[in-house]
């Protein structure tokens, strides 16, 4: 069993019973891009955080109100946002009144929106019920009601059971022992 | 302000600050197809469970084993994840073997592949640093990377950052009291 290179392993592993080219037991599970993003995200109320800012909502008073949250909860969770570099806090002053501030999001919390309309999709189609879906989410530049879809680079469009193939990428770190087959 | 209709209302609103027609803060925060997929995925380490899952590791050991994951926590993640319906629990016997079993996961589990692959992506973007992304995960029919595409019913591509508008749904409920301007 010594010096087994990776591309030995992965072969040894191609007759397993995973669907994938690779036994995906061989990555640390902590190295990985959904266990970073829902370090960022994963917090309860943090996306509904996000969703009312996206909505436009940016007032700290507002948001409290608004996601009946606990204050100092609200303030965790803007201030981990802030420090994730997610949202910024900016200072304005309305003619006549004091000094206030609000959340904005930046480019990196903008960038979460496919995210958030992937998990508003999933709840409109299998968890809204008999009500049907609260809210439409539409393309202001022509109604058009806005999905996500998964697809790939050569512009096949997926469907959930489509096979894919997990790779290892230039970031991969292995465990340090090979899993059991 | 007696009897004010949600069109009136509505457009009582259009001329504030909100980027869309209507002011989200009329909405009940919690009746959210955000709000209801994240009491299903929102728990921590639920999310790396399903991506495991996905990548076709489906008994409890190996789950544990690799997630590094106390093995009560992911007794009561599982038993959430089967009560919620994404997840199935398998009995199976193999020749000379005791029965085991197995959890894999259901149609509604295999929905969540768009988020998962939403949430990927972003971490791929923006938290992988210079090492690069971990993984990647391509189309086994043609090697296409994959990716999610925000779009529109009218075959709109969406950045982050076009304007969108929301418009309530048919399972929309109000907040009893009209928020403050």
């Amino acid at each position: 069993m010594a010096s087994l290179g990776f591309d030995a392993q992965l072969i040894r592993r191609m007759i397993g019973v995973m669907p994938a080219v690779m036994d995906p037991r061989q990555l640390e599970s902590s190295v990985c891009s959904i266990a970073r993003t829902m370090e960022l995200i994963g917090h309860p109320w943090t996306l509904l955080v996000l969703r009312d800012m996206f909505n436009g909502v940016r007032r700290f008073d507002e948001l409290a109100e608004h996601l009946g949250i606990a204050r100092n909860v609200l303030t965790r969770r803007l201030a981990g946002l802030v420090d994730a570099g997610l949202v910024e806090k900016v200072s304005y002053r309305e003619p006549g009144q004091r000094a206030r501030h609000e959340y904005r999001l930046t480019e990196a919390g903008w960038a979460l929106r496919p995210v958030l309309i992937a998990v508003m999709a999933y709840g409109d189609e299998h968890l809204a019920g008999s009500d049907g879906p609260p809210l439409r989410v539409e393309h202001a530049g022509c109604g058009g009601e806005i999905t996500v879809r998964m697809e790939c680079a050569h512009g096949h469009t997926l469907t959930p059971r489509d096979r894919l193939r997990a790779i290892p990428g230039p970031g991969a770190r292995y465990v340090p022992t090979p899993p059991t087959p």
